[in-house]
């Protein structure tokens, strides 16, 4: 493997000193970039996309080419997993996901078995080590997993929800058929997370998009335990070097103290939370990387870079901030606008870091 | 008027000792509901039966009826106030509301009118006298505005949205415009709970139903800044007893200090807060209204009576609490679950006020 370049990102992670804040934006190979949607109507849909290597690797290097961003992620969709349980994953125009089989039962999951990524999900594995081998060395790649609990809500809903009524009846009147549905989701990806690492992902990040629905109680016993089960799961050094974990909870604000205490090195913040105050509470036990709201990139560039100034400002002096959306970046976005954003989290980070 | 029977709602929010605490549930006349159902068929849709005041009186009392709630609220709709301005309120089988109408520029908030409740609205507190003639001292009614923030969200979307692109584009490129759509709203909601309140409502609940979707700093100024201009105006004494006001802010969790600031009697909370947590934070300044997952309502009888006993401890001893949903009741609900929920926290809250 080649020599990385630029280690900002990593560095940030685990605390260690940096000449300026990294960033990078979650879903930054996305919709919003014309030569994005140029790839996916070559490939034909979304999961074709996601099945190509080659593929799958332009679409991941095309922000790079655009902005100087400091990570690259894996391209790939949050729902490999139940797909690869049997699920039948697709995709309904202008509807999001769907699965052809729907698990409600504790019948229903029994049958399902524990993913082997390498056997089950070659084509993730493949992509990365792809990308990993075209970005050479230019930025760390970090791989991706949704979280147990985020998954089984699809899995259980049967697609996207709004009330999360089956998944949550399910907690409420069976909630050991529940517990049993995300012990498989766990060790299913810790086995995607660990062959991600060793087919060259350099960080990896667990995606809980809706964990921020459960209560207070839910939340630690239902989606934060199996998150921690997974950190305890990981290979945590590879080939020589720190891989760094980054667990973010949507709507997670008010959960900081105990995401902090299962062994990320890192919690990914939305745009609700102030950072600052979160740096508060969780000192040095993580790094935060966050928190910008994506909407922003709807104003123009001296609101951007008030936005971004805003948020260096609260994080304040050090290492241990990496720069990004506090969500997904949205398909309306104008492609000008990330790139006033990142120049300005440079250049405005510097000052922090003397 | 007839002499209240049942003031325990309005003594929590006082924070006056009580026998058991209170409890009542978000959209408790609803859809969940059959004989609301074959009312609002009678109306022919959801704005008639808002606008006609027999029938909204009707349904307003349907939940009180099979069950022992402690308060009665108002039926009418969140939209009314966009409505009365000009902008053609309508409902979309299955989509939710709908304006013909948009707002989006600085000509559009300039042309719009403050409402006259009296003149524009006087089918809400028509239904106001009615419902609060044909309670009869039974338990308190509460009126209902949504905030301003909320109702802007909807002017500037043209209804409902999942990333408020159109109103935070707004608010990143053009603050001052919709600053001036804020002031016109919120001096609208001053005047409209005022004659709710003139009309007979014995407390007040200002809906921030998407305040959780702004950064820190943007919530502070672009939604909790115009609720504290609003509790300042409102009538806080009415025949010769207190009106209190609830401000509930969905998402709103980590934001309970400063909401506590701004003059209100009692903050809403949805689930995800823990209640002893935020009652920690506030201390005597607000009561606390909520805190119970409306999904725990698919739960069995034994599960909901757990949640309930779990929040009535985590809150603790003493008054200041009203027992709520942390939103609104959701249509798929057995009617039986409800009287299990309303039953179970009064008999088990009697230990928290002895």
């Amino acid at each position: 493997m080649s020599e990385l370049k630029n280690d900002r990102f990593l560095r940030a992670l685990m605390g260690q000193p940096v000449d300026v804040t990294p960033v990078w934006m979650m879903r930054q190979a996305g919709r919003y970039l014309p030569e994005y949607r140029a790839t996916r109507a070559q490939a034909g849909d979304f999961l074709s996309l996601c099945k190509n290597k080659e593929l799958a690797c332009e679409v991941t290097l095309q922000p790079l080419e655009r902005y100087p961003l400091d990570a690259a992620i894996l391209f790939s969709d949050i729902l490999t997993i139940p797909d690869a349980m049997g699920l039948g994953l697709y995709f309904e125009t202008g509807e999001g996901p769907r699965f052809r089989k729907i698990v409600r039962t504790e019948q229903d999951v029994d049958a399902l078995p524990v993913v082997n990524t390498l056997k089950d999900l070659p084509y993730v594995t493949n992509a990365v080590s792809e990308i990993r081998r075209e970005l050479n060395g230019r930025v760390p790649l970090i791989g991706f997993s949704g979280s147990p609990w985020t998954l089984a809500t699809y899995m259980v809903e049967g697609g996207s929800s709004k009330d999360f009524r089956h998944i949550k009846g399910m907690l409420y009147s069976q909630p050991e058929v529940l517990h049993q549905l995300l012990e498989k989701l766990a060790l299913s990806v810790i086995d995607y997370l660990n062959e991600q690492i060793k087919a060259g992902a350099q960080a990896v990040q667990i995606f809980d998009s809706w964990g921020g629905s459960l209560s207070d109680a839910a939340y630690i016993e239902f989606s934060l335990k199996y998150m921690e089960k997974i950190v305890n799961g990981l290979i945590r050094e590879y080939d020589g070097r720190k891989v760094p974990v980054i667990l973010f909870t949507k709507g997670g604000g008010l959960w900081l103290p105990q995401m902090a205490a299962v062994g990320a090195d890192a919690l990914g913040l939305d745009w609700t939370m102030n950072i600052g105050g979160a740096r508060a509470q969780v000192g040095n036990q993580v790094a935060l990387q966050g928190n910008l709201d994506p909407c922003v990139l709807y104003g123009n560039a001296a609101q951007i870079e008030a936005e971004v100034a805003r948020i260096l400002e609260s994080y304040g002096m050090g290492s241990g901030h990496v720069f990004n959306l506090g969500h997904g970046i949205h398909q309306y976005v104008d492609p000008e606008a990330p790139k006033i954003l990142v120049e300005a989290v440079h250049r405005l980070s510097e000052k922090y870091h003397s």
